[in-house]
């Protein structure tokens, strides 16, 4: 009897999005650390929309035609640039309705590799159970895509993944059959019930806190904060 | 206070070691199911030497200048060739004192982008704690290379470079910064009391089973059946 379930699978990079994609018709991006967090507060906060670019000179070129720009670099602002991405900086009144341009290290690189897809989704633990719904009410198959740390894995972003494919496999209308995802999955319930103490160890914490981010992190791991979901249109993240 | 511990640090598949490498002097190639576990039984076995080769084509060059060749692709031994990656196939009387030539799906693979490192081993269950504890009396810097499956992550590996993590970790000489050590670490935590229940959701060990090799799955997870360490001299795999 073939399985009628529909896939939901995790990609630990954006590296290794290549061997993953075409399967998928709709991709959430995450990056929990910081950008996913910062695009959902950013919505929340009645941002009109959110044009990402990899890149900051693509940003600053923004910036010169009149454009309110944020640019992340190493998890401090970039100079000359209006903000980073601090979910903070983005609960400012002068940010509604507005249209602004954002580069970050890791985030708006996946976005960009994963732009052709079907659906591009933004996900972090702000959005995690108002997204997952969402998703499991589609029916189609998803992509989970991790940021990760200059390429490398990292531990909050597959967590996160892990619980949108934990929420969409107890629907039991989807599985998983990659290796990632299972693991992905493991992590996600061994950290459920203390994120903080769960990740109080990984490397990118760590990095965040010794830049006094700890507002910013404790914030970014606080599930269900918003009910927004960014979504990729014609190049510019909208709300859904 | 400066940390005078040495690293063990995970890599998850051949593709992310150029972000890995130049900080380790020793790498130990990992690929549970089957290659390195059947390296391994090969030189407990009585084996002189293994010439890796990544290509099916350099296997078949050796074999018509008389080498014994190995060649498996898929989980299956590639048609002409003498034998796959089964451990079992290796248990051979005329084996003893013969050097022979292998290439693999993955395994040989990650073995071919290390080979430049300072130290290559070979790791696997089958010499878990002989490995880790001569990993730990070198007090230098290790790098667990995982071969995965096809340039993606696999669990079997990875819980097999936590053991190893999990051990040096142990002996409070090393230490891990990378989160793909940290979520190693833990997978292997929570796989220790069963790796065989753990796995059997694994997509490589479904893969095998259907290839009805529960056998060798049963070996290679069986952990300290030998006490050899199989490394890379000038191209070859000789025993330590």
């Amino acid at each position: 009897m073939e399985d009628s379930r529909k896939r939901v699978e995790v990609c630990f990079t954006p590296g290794e999005y290549p061997y993953y994609k075409d399967e998928f018709e709709i991709v959430v991006v995450i990056d929990v650390l910081r950008a996913t967090s910062a695009i959902c507060a950013a919505f929340d906060n009645g941002i009109k929309s959110i044009i990402p670019v990899p890149t900051v000179e693509e940003a600053w070129d923004y910036k010169l035609k009149g454009y309110l720009a944020g640019a992340e670099r190493k998890g401090q602002i970039v100079e000359g640039f209006d903000f980073g991405n601090s979910p903070f900086s983005y609960m400012r009144e002068d940010f509604k309705d507005k249209e602004v341009v954002l580069t970050t290290t890791n985030g708006t690189k996946s976005l960009d590799v994963a732009k052709n897809a079907e659906v591009v989704v933004v996900g972090s633990f702000l959005n995690l159970d108002y997204l997952s719904k969402w998703l499991a009410e589609q029916n189609k198959n998803v992509l989970c895509l991790c940021s990760g740390w200059q390429d490398k894995f990292n531990l909050e972003d597959t967590i996160c993944a892990g619980a949108i494919s934990d929420y969409l496999i107890s629907t039991g209308n989807y599985t998983s059959i990659e290796d990632s995802s299972i693991a992905a999955k493991y992590l996600f319930l061994s950290a459920k019930d203390n994120y903080l103490g769960y990740l109080k160890s990984s490397s990118h914490r760590r990095r965040l806190k010794n830049l006094n981010l700890n507002e910013d992190i404790k914030y970014c791991l606080t599930p269900n904060q918003t009910e927004v979901i960014p979504i990729l249109k014609d190049g510019k993240l909208v709300k859904l």
